[in-house]
């Protein structure tokens, strides 16, 4: 029920999904009169579909707290319920990603060791897939958390991007050790000492975050989301501007026409409902958060994600990484300490 | 000395300035052996520049603190000390910015009441040019900085842009008043309480810095230099992959060189050059840093930037900011107080 074009992209994107994935099985929580006809439209969707009906819809602007306390028989809730009692594999939700964080870690609970989970997304680099994380669920961040984070990033990277040894990196104001707030300095000290598992390559900064100079790129909550949206909002101002430009100019429009295959090819990578699909990683259960904005075929992506998670065992992973990290507990702890 | 095409890189950039400000005059602060024989090429340049010599250099990697303690005979400290002593209007550097930040701090002071300077930058948005503060001058910012900020930023938009009215964003991860950390709530809280005269829009997303959405976007230091290195890095990834996505098709270069010279109008206002030029602002006295990386073009526009911080008289309008919000101190310590 969440996001604005809900339930008519959710349906029309696990619609989608059934020509990738046509053993896939969908479990559809909300308000059965409004979805019920709209699987009902088709035969394909109907017959690997079920409904559990719910009256209750947390709204986009609900507090996190109050969609914790008075959402017990929501839609969110019952879905995440669902996937907690071995239900379902997966989730996915387009709703309010406040509540649904919370909602998730109160019915999930974060995998054993693991403080706090993190948004993480992937972005499409100069050469490859980038993981970020945290995109928002953790306005505030200890030194802890960033090197969970990392290891999260760096087992989400092996499990799902295919790669032997992720590069991971720290986002910083500028590459030298003195850099950056407390939390960030304390973070680089403790993945730089060793003792953690992992490709460690150091502070990176807003430009390496595109310029693909990591697999993996390790922030709070806050600096996360923002630098996310911003570069979201410089590309669309570039695109746009260089195609108002073509449209103004009739020699270039004509060039335009010449250069559209070649130009949509090359953007294709950069498809913002190709990307859709924002993981909440350290959960002990896995649970998708599509983009509150995504039409059908973003939402489908948002359903892909979750079913590779799954396919993948990510949190396997994310387990074997944290006893790979000979007492990471005790590490932490004692690495801080030192600060 | 500073940046890396020092001391060229400036002196052209001198030269340049020359044509637009021909009144404009110049001390150089460095190694009069390597300064001098540059300067001697151009004999308008050579009439109007006076060399003052230093053997000392701040290194790009030197530690604030260090280029404080150690500097004092630095070319960058006896700049500043020109400002100080009235000798010259403003300072433009290419050096290490934590060291001209906390070197400039010393030397000028911040003007009365402002409790911290914030590097401000002047962002090419979809319909305008959006002010942009802090860029990294402080990493971390209580309340009280965030508010006089936006102060600063709408005294600059008023003086250098020509704004009557300019409109105030402050930068968090979402624009319900609930979002973010306590600092930027905080902010918020006192902002838009109507005791400060300023025209404040609220919560603006990291997307909303190029779209526009404000004139002047205020926001700590560690995540305005994070966002504006992000936006660099997007709009270059964007620019390059459709010229690479153009050159490796035959037809699309012919269209390419049809439609050449209408990217090439459209996309000059984000020339990196002319952009830049980042104002220490709050300071009593004028300082404006280069990028490291600067030609002599981008150097030109980093000494037009101070020309106008003197030709409008900036400090002198953020001072009448101050006095227009009335008893801000009392003001601001009352507000937080009440969170």
């Amino acid at each position: 029920m969440g996001g604005d074009k809900a339930p008519e992209a959710v349906i029309h994107g696990a619609r989608r999904v059934l020509k990738e994935y046509p053993d896939a099985r969908f479990i559809f929580f909300g308000r059965e009169s409004v979805i019920g006809p709209l699987i009902a439209r088709s035969r394909r969707l109907a017959a690997c579909s079920q409904i559990i009906h719910s009256d209750t819809v947390i709204a986009m602007d609900e507090k996190p707290s109050v969609a914790l306390r008075s959402g017990r028989e929501s839609s969110m809730r019952h879905a995440l319920d669902a996937v907690q009692q071995g239900k379902a594999c997966a989730m996915v939700s387009a709703g309010n990603t406040g509540a649904l964080m919370a909602t998730a870690k109160f019915v999930l609970k974060t995998l054993p060791g693991i403080h706090r989970p993190a948004i993480t997304a992937t972005v499409p680099s100069r050469s490859k897939h980038v993981v970020l994380l945290d995109m928002g669920a953790n306005i505030d961040c200890t030194a802890e958390y960033l090197v969970q984070f990392a290891m999260m990033g760096d087992a989400y990277a092996r499990a799902v991007l295919g790669l032997d040894s992720p590069k991971i990196g720290l986002l910083n104001v500028g590459s030298e050790e003195m850099k950056g707030h407390d939390e960030v300095k304390d973070a680089h000290r403790i993945l730089r000492s060793g003792d953690i598992p992992i490709n460690y390559h150091g502070f990176v900064e807003g430009n390496d975050i595109l310029e693909g100079t990591t697999d993996v790129v390790v922030t709070d909550g806050f600096t996360g989301n923002i630098a996310l949206k911003t570069a979201e909002g410089a590309s669309r101002l570039i695109y746009e501007t260089l195609k108002t430009a073509i449209q103004n100019s009739f020699t270039a429009k004509i060039g335009y026409l010449l250069a559209r295959p070649a130009i949509r090819m090359a953007l294709k990578r950069y498809d913002p409902r190709k990307l859709n699909g924002a993981i909440l990683l350290g959960l002990n259960g896995i649970a998708v958060k599509s983009h509150g904005g995504a039409d059908a075929k973003g939402y489908a992506n948002a359903i892909m994600v979750a079913i590779k998670l799954v396919e993948n065992d990510v949190n396997k992973k994310i387990m074997d990484e944290l006893s790979r990290a000979a007492q990471p507990e005790k590490t932490l702890t004692l690495a801080v300490s030192q600060s």
